[in-house]
């Protein structure tokens, strides 16, 4: 909350937090850097190799403004997923692509409806703008399509926000339970399908993309299986009209040109892709495994981390949590009662997990001291 | 306009029209290249070759986020601006920036000012949420600072805005002209004070930074001098207040850990921006020269581009711009008569006005004929 006159009386009302810290912050609050990287859903695996040149040619060619209309990225990425390129817009990451769907959907006032422990930097938005979330409780660690829906019809929601596999917890529906979901979407409501972990699930997660289908609009990105957390490229897939509504408000020459670059190599070398796939299926096994050596339990995971279940209540997940922090390990957890009983481990490689492993009796032995 | 019923009335009523098409897209259009880029007042001599090989290596870093804070960037530039980092905040071009700050300070259908022909991006954000334009001429080529003002009071407008150098004409005002316009900026109404072109500027046309200063803010960016348009990195100054505010709504995890790490080489590398200085202010010469051996003439630019007067009105203009586009010179030109009576030739290379040299007589012959 502020007061200041020269803000609108929404920006006033905003709450001053923010929905992540980044590492480096927490680095710079710690005085020291984390040894293990692995809080953030970032591959440590890498891009493309192909993508990194691509990046590197680009840089000298940075004097000029990327193309406004991404057009060899969207021509590449329609012939991929079958569909025109009226059908895909770009824009800075999923999550900046939230944001412009919220303004484009969300009058203030305007009902929505997400699960409680959801993303929330979708949440970030709709509050940005002025619109009223209601949340729907996980069911057994799911986000739950039912209850979604029906929390959707009570309250006349305008977007519904989904994301399979589901973040924080690593959770996922099949394709056939994802798209009686987009079946029994409301009259007047959008379902925002959050597909960032998909590339990580098995065959069969994803409901075919049809792109006349007005009732949702589907979130991808090169963030996470592509490697590129750091070029801001994402995408949305949806009918034509709904995505030429982003060109009414979108920043038209908002996106870097190396990042451009960066994501057409990375859609092409499909080789790369496999391989980061193979590294984090080996991950989530080795902290799996990591978990079962500490007498915990973890959770099936079609994502690029794995929810471990620290065994108690929020409180003590926390403390385990900042025994990994302390021992140099960077981890997140899930925000909301009873997913918080997790601490959610990112995908690394054979060295972080190694410090994963040696750091957590350490963070386990001093929580129970508490 | 639209009507699908998923989006806002406000975003329903939009207009179907963006500010600027680039030039690939141009070049689709035409089927074939230009061959001199001189229409977007991208700098043709490059970004500093530090910032180069810093994009460079840190594109094998991409797989992380950028940091959320731009902390490196702000503590340089806060530094060599003499201020603290409170001061600054970073984001994706001046464009993404003013969004950003309309968001923040414009409710529907509250009043804005700005000049008749001024930058068009502006009056993009503020059309995009709601506000309502008031447009005043320009005096002889310049924006008006007095009028611009006694606009703002009569309609109690919520931002002012003024660039300083102008774009697209190239004028400019003295810091003392700027700072009584400051010092007269109503209560109540913020002055928005576009600062793209300043390092093209003679020295004494920025006014002392004063970061307590609560009526102004500031807007800069590697677009122009330091080469990196293609990067999306400007910062804006101003009063710690503003600036947090910034945080309430912006993308936190928006930036490119590419384009940070090669802004702060750039912002470090004063040779580099001493050498594009002294380019630009050759290829000013070089432009009024050709002007001039063509019968027309040109107008004093403090900027990295020259207004060039074809001598009638905006439909001769018009004429002699696309004859230029037919001749694979890529310019732009002014939106709004009178100002509309001339073309705006970016800085270019040797080649590149050797190339508009060439070009500008028949284009000039041809729009005679029409």
């Amino acid at each position: 909350m502020t007061t200041d006159p020269r803000l609108t009386p929404l920006v006033q009302s905003l709450p001053r937090t923010v929905p992540f810290v980044g590492p480096e912050a927490q680095e710079r609050d710690r005085g020291r850097p984390f040894k293990a990287r692995l809080g953030a859903n970032e591959s440590v695996f890498g891009p493309s190799p192909q993508a990194v040149t691509a990046m590197q040619e680009a840089a000298q060619e940075v004097w000029k403004y990327g193309d406004s209309e991404s057009f060899e990225l969207r021509t590449e990425l329609a012939a991929q997923h079958g569909i025109a390129m009226e059908n895909i817009v770009i824009g800075a990451g999923i999550d900046g692509l939230l944001g412009s769907l919220v303004r484009l959907t969300v009058p203030q006032g305007a009902p929505v409806v997400t699960s409680d422990g959801a993303y929330p930097t979708f949440n970030y938005h709709v509050n940005g703008y002025g619109g009223v979330l209601h949340k729907v409780a996980y069911t057994a660690d799911h986000e739950d399509p039912e209850h979604l829906v029906a929390k959707a019809k009570e309250v006349g929601a305008r977007l519904i926000y989904l994301s399979n596999p589901d973040n924080p917890m690593g959770t996922w529906h099949d394709a056939e339970t994802v798209q009686r979901m987009i079946e029994a979407v409301p009259e007047g409501t959008l379902l925002v399908l959050d597909e960032a972990y998909i590339e990580f699930a098995p065959d069969g997660t994803a409901p075919p993309i049809d792109p006349q289908d007005s009732r949702v609009i589907r979130m991808r990105t090169f963030s996470k299986a592509h490697g590129m957390a750091g070029a801001r490229v994402g995408y949305a897939i949806g009918d034509a009209g709904l995505i030429a509504a982003f060109n009414l408000v979108r920043n038209h020459f908002g996106m870097s040109r190396i990042s451009q670059a960066g994501a057409l190599a990375a859609a092409r070398d499909a080789d790369w892709l496999a391989h980061v796939q193979a590294q984090v299926a080996t991950a989530r096994d080795r902290i799996h495994a990591i978990a079962t050596d500490n007498g915990l339990t973890s959770l099936p995971s079609a994502a690029s981390f794995v929810a471990v279940d620290c065994g108690a209540d929020g409180t003590f997940a926390k403390a385990v949590l900042n025994g990994l922090l302390e021992r140099d390990v960077f981890v997140r957890m899930p925000f909301v009662a009873p997913q918080d009983r997790c601490i959610r481990i990112s995908a690394g490689g054979p060295e972080d997990l190694d410090l994963l492993a040696e750091a957590l009796p350490g963070a386990l032995a001093d929580a129970r001291k508490l």
